[in-house]
């Protein structure tokens, strides 16, 4: 990647999402910001070289997978060079002026909405109103100078668009986290990673019995923990599955080394998709 | 389940849907059907008694899993007492009289309008209109009266809304296959099915390196095959997972019994979902 100022990151959804809050954590404020409409946008932006990087979530700890951006991982050939994870947390924002008393109606995604049932249980004169996003809510609560409705999004969308929080933290359940990669084209170090290094695969194995098991097999023998496993359909091979694996050990050493060369052994197809420690 | 002649079957969709293509493999002619609006309002109706059993899509394979349905298995204590494949192939469907050159809009569900891409590249003259149902888009037709529409949704779906089909099979895969499950209260044969037995049932393992390897050494140890493996977030403890596994065996045979003791044994949670055999 090209030096730090001029980092263009592409991720989805609008500016004060919370893959915006992830690029932040992930490279700091000297950062340039390309929204996309798409997931599947976002890997053509780094392909077509419109960004240098991006920034996808890839799991959440209530709702799982994102399963689209593991099928883009395998589809287009770009790295995982850092993961962190972002605590999902809801805060009512309205417009500089506008007080609780005065909304109405509040606007976000039909996720963010549904994540704070119990906030609009306290507050029955709101009405929850479904928007195609989060910090496209806010953005909406300012272009229209919206006075009597409020929007629920991060603290990050508060700030980009210069709206007040009224509320904060409405979310009803305190275990929501999203993991985030950020992915390159070369290999790329971030100076705030720390900590223990994984490794994410994808793998086939042969359709017969037990190909699951010895392919797992290579790394339990060495004593390589499996972090995640992820399976997802085998496109024109019905009833055949692609898995997805996080290790923990760096693709450098030694060990973790064997258990992959003792995985070409017993399966069709292997490819690595990168080694990371986390940004915390 | 009560006798044939009144069974209630719970799906989602409207009547023509793909789950009722899936009821009528199950089940034959002789059934009432109970179209639900979401997946939860499903499970809801047998739970309720206002179904028998239910129908329900787990997986596809271009897409995945139907994640929302592995937790409401999860969630809910009913039995798989089937399985069952069709195959999605999308038929142009318009109102008696109404010719291919008539049409000027095409209504379906996006995904089914995203799966018969080309046809709409090979026919520029066609707009492809969203709609929320594949099965009520041909219901719309028929209710609005449309002479200048089609609908693409089941050959079910043609018939139960007394409508043509003016082009077959306008689908971009041919391997394009959804399973479905039926679901009842109580243990319930199916006449049609025949085949291997297959078990479906859902565990946790303890957070600790090998786990999930000492898992799937239960079942092939025992020379007992292993037809899939899902994972979910376990909801409230953050980055764990419960295992949704499918494996060949009835769980009346020794084999399996003895590979689920010993299930049980390494992990802290196991529930079986059902035995079952596929209705081909």
């Amino acid at each position: 990647m090209p030096q730090r100022k001029s980092y263009v990151i592409a991720f989805q959804g609008e500016v004060g999402a919370f893959s915006h809050a992830a690029a932040l954590k992930f490279l700091g404020e000297g950062i340039h910001l390309l929204p996309c409409s798409s997931f599947e946008a976002v890997f053509k932006a780094i392909r077509d070289g419109n960004a240098s990087c991006a920034v996808i979530p890839i799991e959440n700890t209530l709702h799982g997978s994102i399963h689209e951006n593991y099928d883009h991982l395998l589809n287009y050939d770009f790295l995982i060079s850092g993961e962190t994870s972002i605590r999902i947390s809801h805060q009512l924002i309205a417009l500089p002026g506008v007080s609780f008393r005065d909304l109405k109606k509040v606007y976000s995604h039909p996720v963010a909405l549904n994540q704070c049932k119990r906030f609009f249980e306290r507050h029955p004169s709101l009405t929850a109103e479904p928007f195609y996003d989060t910090a496209g809510s806010v953005k909406a609560l300012k272009e229209l100078k919206l006075s009597d409705a409020g929007a629920i999004a991060s603290a990050t969308a508060a700030e980009t668009y210069g709206c007040r929080i009224l509320r904060r933290n409405i979310e009803d359940s305190k275990e929501n986290f999203t993991r985030f990669f950020l992915l390159t084209k070369q290999p790329f170090r971030i100076a705030a990673a720390a900590g223990d290094y994984k490794t994410s695969i994808v793998f086939t194995t042969s359709n017969t019995p037990g190909a699951l098991f010895r392919a797992l097999a290579c790394f339990a023998l060495r004593d390589v923990s499996l972090t995640k496993i992820e399976s997802r359909p085998f496109r024109g091979k019905p009833w055949e599955y692609l898995f997805y694996v996080d290790f923990l050990g760096n693709i450098d050493e030694q060990i973790p080394l064997n258990a992959l060369a003792n995985l070409k052994e017993c399966t069709d197809f292997v490819k690595i998709l990168g080694s990371y420690r986390p940004t915390l």
